[in-house]
């Protein structure tokens, strides 16, 4: 977490290390969603052997996009914002150094991808065009607004109906037998699996629980374009250990990106 | 486990112990459905201290129902079930000497929990009458039929909507305040969460897992009648361990009645 000053278009920014320093993060101060554990769960949902075109809705500073790149040698990222400023901190992102290695198979497009029809292909989100979305939605509740920084809520105010909006832009450009994973949050479980019903099925969900004894912080949910098989629970993720606060291995694997979340 | 002969106009039937022999339940033998810990674990639900008016609503032989009164000295039970061959089952059940001191507490009604407004009340189920339902409503799908028998398949077919008609009348007896719990498949936790939305909040969701490491085969979510609380995910029950077949001790404690399944 050093200050650097790789792009003087950049408002202030810090460089951030993830996956043990295998890629880094370009993202704003003070201001803005800041990318952390949501963004290395979420990439963590794509299968270990994944390759193919991944679209990463909703990228901010590109951190789910780059995490899945990181981990999967034979995927391609595009990564979806539509803030022009979270898209230039992508970019810069991509264009820093230290990402030299992963900016070959990266691109940032500015659109919203709640746009539908033919403005959504023409803004480059072609019907079929990818093999998986992910998706780190704008989930914090209204009532959970407890800061008045604008890009932040922008990033972080969940509207009514915005998952039905996002899974329907989801459900056109994944081909058939594509994939879609998301994190939210467990009081939205419903609201997604509505939004998710008939476009994608073999749903998995895997609860976050800070520990053994506590409720779960969030959901990943995974599903096939088209799919038929019914949703299955599977075994939930468990942060630390009661009385402790160190990550657990396996968390600490799936943070770190060298392991995924659902064990394939 | 053993046959039995209280009352001769009873199909052939079994009388199976649940929490080891504090109260038995008569059962068709070969035919219908058979409680097991379903019903235990939906009884476990309940808290603990909870004293009041409860509906167990398709009780079958009242398994479920009499479950709660075992645990729960201050609560009085109405066992609601549709079928004539079910509910004959549940009130040979009271009267039967093993449960002589439950059955004071306990009443069967012979109603289909499906009816709505004047019709419902008229069945014996009026509006606020109750303080608590549970339910363990016919959750096989119909792709799951794999049986022939009809008293069966009337237990375990969940029809389109049948949830949403469930917990219409359920919201509709439950005073303000009053509790809901319901048990059913991980594939079903879409269609219960739109159900209970609007009529019950403070939602908790238990998953039951058989091990650590596998797939969930039931939930059991709870409520509370206008509730503004968001849903919650529970730590998730692990019935076994990994390589074993006893029950943990978590689960055994459920299923006899000595533990409630939130830890309340």
């Amino acid at each position: 977490m050093t200050a650097s000053s790789p792009a003087p278009v950049l408002p202030a920014h810090t460089l951030d290390a993830f996956h043990r320093g295998r890629f880094h993060l370009l993202q704003p101060a003070a201001r803005g969603h800041r990318a952390g554990m949501d963004a290395m769960m979420l990439a963590a949902a794509v299968p270990s052997a994944f390759a193919g075109r991944l679209a990463d809705f909703g990228a901010g500073a590109g951190a789910a996009g780059l995490a899945v790149l990181s981990r999967c040698a034979g995927a391609r990222a595009l990564l979806v914002e539509r803030s022009d400023e979270m898209a230039a901190f992508a970019e810069a992102t991509l264009v820093h150094e230290a990402n030299v290695h992963l900016a070959g198979r990266a691109a940032v497009l500015r659109a919203d991808v709640t746009l539908t029809g033919k403005a959504r292909a023409a803004a480059g989100l072609a019907d079929n065009a990818f093999d998986f979305v992910v998706m780190n939605p704008p989930f914090n509740a209204d009532a959970d607004r407890a800061t008045p920084d604008a890009l932040k809520r922008e990033a972080h105010v969940m509207e009514d109906g915005l998952f039905e909006r996002w899974m329907r832009s989801a459900a056109a450009v994944v081909r058939p037998r594509g994939g879609i994973a998301v994190i939210a949050r467990p009081e939205q479980a419903g609201a997604l699996l509505d939004a998710l019903g008939g476009r994608f099925g073999n749903l998995e969900l895997k609860a976050v629980h800070p520990r053994a004894d506590r409720a779960a912080i969030r959901i990943v949910l995974r599903g096939v374009r088209g799919g038929r098989g019914k949703l299955a629970i599977q075994p939930p993720l468990m942060l630390h250990d009661t009385g402790s606060d160190r990550f657990r291995a396996q968390a600490d694997a799936i943070n770190n990106g060298i392991a995924s979340l659902f064990g394939d």
